[in-house]
């Protein structure tokens, strides 16, 4: 069985990883064959939008899914000739629009943040008085790690947001004074079965994830978490992993949004739960049972972002595990990720503080 | 750093699976792309001993190993043209020849089994006079699996043996009633740095390994692996895995043979170790720090031998983790392989015990 994966990013690559015993195979495409996933499996180079090389894709694969959001879901779906596509593009065109996706969490009961639609300068101000300040201005689509948002405090800053923004739909969040972040993780098959990876906390700086620590101890979190996801997975018919990211303000869950595919936030699970995200994945979208989704130890994973830290000198850290994506260094750029593994929770989290001075010197970033 | 590897099975492509997380390249050396390796990595095709393929290899890579034995020691010297070779070809070459093997054990004092060279139908009688009845006779080389042996029971037996095998260099060993098997699996980086993993215990049927229980806890054995694998580590100034074989008879080890590279009874470490065989051999020869080799849990893994069981039911089994290697069913080969793993031993060998009638039917291998 071959899976077509359109991305071929780390993500891409830890997925044919995690397929490759299972004896599938994998081809990818991407707008280049110099990507993660490129160096370990065939591909397919063009661009997204072309649909001679997406139906070739369908053609070849007995199953397509991607390894990121901002593919054009039409031309996915006029490609794809019947070629079955997991996840499925109805939660992918959700992910891609912060309006759908708002509107969704609102259908579904899933608590979020207070927001409204915004396409002119009018309905800016509109949605300023109707959701308060501060808030942030946010473009509906093809917004990720931060960027595309605009900060705004007060009525005064209605016109530069609108200058930097306003070419493109909009949405107008409220501003919440969140204590921290968590995502979720979840999985299901064809045949409906769930399974669900325990909270992460997530650390970010800039806009971008930088640590991760799971399992994140917070009974009454991860309930409020594990009934979002199944309303969620149950909503779409999904097939493969989703993942939610939440804003945790007094003691409650705001949904902040949907990834439909395996996270960041889940890059842990390669070495700290019994089955990773990839593999749980790659097993669903073939169509084949799940593997238990349960801890192993307690996690801390550090992304590496910009430059790339010499191996050296962690790979000589007891039981920590490195992840090369091997792509050039540019700033703010994932380049890899290293995790730690321990058997209490209080010793990963000292260890991940003894290790982010050292990956991180310049950030005052101290979980 | 591209790691160059002579034989493209499934121990190649575990090891690629390994590397690639750290970042690595790999290129394969095989008779044929349709290999387990070749499926995810770069691949040269031609014979073994075709020097001029040998040598690109060499020059396309940092460092040359090797997934199996049974090549040509001399050609890969003479290719090789100063590039790297890990494990030492001196160390291979002693792995190639059971009678150097056994030498090996006694020059270094590792306790082993009486042998005898045997170069002629006289010297065959001589051998059984001095190392006794019953024994068994083997060619010196490209044995593997139990083929290339004959068991002799009776001076009547010297015969049909010696026709049976008589044109090839042959060895002529004591027959050991032991009690079983186990295996260690060690390994050394350039620095001398050593790791070792813990003792496995093995079961064969009809001379392949069916089934392998780790860690296995038998302290006094487990020390005096640790010796034996320490002095031979050494002993080649070592880089690399080094698997060592023993029976254990009255309470003792016996060393029966070494394997210059991963080894089949180590494949749980890939679940149940906190860095696989793999990944530490890949570390040992691109010149990094050894990852930590010690278990978490404890493991069984069930070889998949001459047809593939339909994946879909196991994969259903709790934590149970799948490894197809894709081959062409063929009697007695090797086809994949699946682990358990469990928090204590009972449970672990109980699982086992469950599994083993679904996976063996024919069988009666109980441990």
């Amino acid at each position: 069985m071959t899976i077509g994966i359109v991305g071929a990013g780390q993500l891409g690559q830890m997925l044919a990883l995690a397929g490759y015993p299972l004896g599938l195979d994998f081809l990818f495409f991407d707008r280049s064959a110099d990507t993660p996933a490129g160096r370990i499996a065939p591909l397919l180079a063009g661009e997204f939008h072309d649909e001679t090389l997406l139906a070739e894709l369908a053609r070849r694969s007995d199953v397509i899914s991607f390894d990121w959001e901002n593919i054009s879901v039409g031309a996915l779906r006029r490609a794809a000739h019947g070629t079955r596509i997991a996840p499925p593009l109805s939660a992918l065109a959700v992910a891609q629009d912060r309006l759908a996706e708002k509107r969704c969490f609102e259908r579904l009961s899933i608590p979020t943040t207070r927001f409204a639609s915004v396409d002119s300068r009018a309905s800016l101000s509109r949605a300023v008085d109707r959701v308060g300040l501060p808030g942030v201005l946010k473009t509906r689509r093809f917004g990720y790690d931060g960027k595309g948002q605009y900060v705004l405090r007060s009525r005064a800053d209605i016109e530069p947001a609108w200058d930097a923004l306003g070419s493109a739909p909009l949405l107008y969040e409220e501003f919440v004074p969140f204590e921290y972040e968590v995502s979720i993780i979840g999985v299901r098959t064809r045949a409906g079965e769930i399974g669900v990876y325990p909270l992460n906390r997530n650390y970010h700086v800039d806009g971008i994830l930088r640590l991760t620590l799971a399992p994140w101890i917070a009974p009454a979190l991860a309930r409020a978490a594990q009934r979002a996801l199944h309303k969620l997975l149950e909503h779409f018919n999904y097939v493969g992993v989703l993942t939610i990211e939440f804003f945790v303000h007094r003691g409650r869950l705001l949904a902040n949004e949907i990834a439909p595919r395996v996270h960041n936030s889940g890059h842990w699970t390669i070495e700290g739960a019994v089955t990773s995200q990839f593999e749980n994945h790659v097993r669903a979208i073939a169509g084949l049972p799940l593997g238990a989704t349960a801890p192993r130890g307690h996690s801390a994973m550090i992304n590496l972002i910009g430059t790339m830290p010499a191996a050296h000198s962690f790979l000589a850290e007891p039981g920590l595990h490195w992840h090369d994506y091997r792509k050039e260094p540019r700033h703010g750029r994932k380049l890899g990720h290293c995790t730690i593994n321990e058997s209490t929770a209080s010793r990963r989290t000292a260890r991940a503080k003894q290790l982010l001075p050292r990956l991180y010197p310049q950030l005052a970033l101290r979980p």
